[in-house]
């Protein structure tokens, strides 16, 4: 089914607003959850984040690193949860940073993008193996009207330590940028992770970089970034970008992330 | 238990030498064996490699793309895989290519790293976010005595696309070899992977960069480099590079793995 994020992101924009909201069930989360550090405890978990979720925003956000960690009873956990979190409505972003060459990359897509348990709307992939090495899973993004968000400014402090790294003057974020918009063609079967702490410049981007990509933007909230100033961070870029919250969303405890959702829509103007 | 693939080098090349042999269950080796395209058929696949392996070989190295596009059934045929081979003394390189920041980083770390069922000697891990955030795989593998892999010059044709990209004059591979030097310390807690296709100098490296570092060289067999030739690609790296092999090994089919590793083991001269 042609149902990806890609050809849903402008009428879950008109009906919800671009705001992602995160699952990310680190030991530390499900014990502030009072909940087991256990595959399980990670279901309900990402459970509670969805129930908050609807009809609240549009898009969710696994973070896949915090299910592996329990191996297969965890990635089981993620199934249910993505499945469940589609029937609800919401577009699934599958953040799992997977990026390998050749027949293997195309494994990574079959796992994320193509009709099977873990198939989501989106997935976020990492680029240091070269742009064309994830060309199987642009492809199948293409089939299912899904995206694929490539990384580029990443929202950590150490990012530079080889994203200043240049080509011919250009830095690696507005290198991958480039084959981004070659790529996608002005569609949303590819966009970029672009992370909302550092500004543009510092991560050695334009707006114009940007021009027409799908922009996923980690780092508000408790990284740092305001939801309030996303228009001086992204510019002209900002009616392309999905900011993604996740730990001010759930740190406030069980009951409280309606309202912490609520506060960040607001935030946006929303 | 600090079993790991660090620790355990000197003896592994000593007693088998460093030829390692991939576990590559992709839809067409499956195929070629016979085998379903399912979970259980990539089990059945892994279970024939490690047989052909033992003795001939210490090391195998799982491709985990082509275990996760099963979704849970597939990370429960590595898990179970992971621990028959260890079990029957090969030393296991989680192929996972994994890279993120922060505490989801140490997700994946715990994922594949600490005691659990998908505990593994050796993992890669990609350094796109750079090699800082890297730091709980690193922390992670120390305890365990186990090596972490960092991408550094992949064997695939468009490799150069990002890695290329130089700070001040250093090419990126040039760039993560340095960091993993300051890192490991002469010991073998962080290698590289280095790919054999391209040779050194077309990747921006130079010996000296690789100096006292364990260095994973996939590329040989299937996709171009010849085992004879590894002195003349790595020169005085050699002693320390771990060459891999996959669809060289099983193209020839379930009954002529073992012939098909022995003849790899004489072209290495072993």
């Amino acid at each position: 089914m042609v149902t990806g994020l890609g050809v849903r992101f402008d009428s879950i924009v008109a009906s919800a607003g671009p705001l992602c909201v995160g699952i990310d069930p680190s030991a530390a989360a499900l014990q502030a959850f009072g909940l087991p550090d256990t595959a399980e405890g990670a279901l309900e978990f990402g459970r509670a984040v969805v129930a908050a979720s609807i009809p609240r925003v549009g898009i969710v956000k696994p973070q896949v690193a915090y299910f592996e960690r329990f191996g297969s009873a965890g990635i089981g956990s993620l199934e249910t949860l993505i499945r469940e979190a589609r029937s609800g409505g919401l577009a699934v972003i599958a953040d799992a940073k997977r990026g390998d060459i050749g027949s293997t990359m195309d494994g990574y897509a079959n796992a994320w993008l193509a009709s099977g348990p873990l198939q989501s709307d989106a997935l976020t992939v990492s680029p240091y193996v070269g742009f064309d090495a994830l060309e199987p899973a642009f492809s199948l993004a293409t089939n299912y009207g899904a995206t694929v968000f490539v990384l580029c400014a990443t929202s950590n402090t150490n990012a530079d330590q080889l994203q200043r790294a240049t080509i011919a003057g250009a830095a690696l974020p507005a290198v991958v940028a480039r084959f981004a918009r070659e790529r996608s063609g002005g569609t949303m079967t590819v966009g970029v992770v672009v992370g909302a702490t550092r500004g543009l410049a510092d991560s050695g981007l334009t707006e114009a970089d940007l021009d027409g990509l799908l922009i996923l933007a980690p780092g508000f909230g408790a990284q740092g970034a305001s939801l309030a100033d996303i228009s001086r961070i992204f510019g002209t870029a900002t009616s392309r970008v999905i900011p993604s919250v996740s730990r001010s969303v759930t740190n406030d405890g069980l009951a409280n992330m309606p309202r912490s959702i609520d506060r960040h829509l607001r935030e946006l103007g929303l």
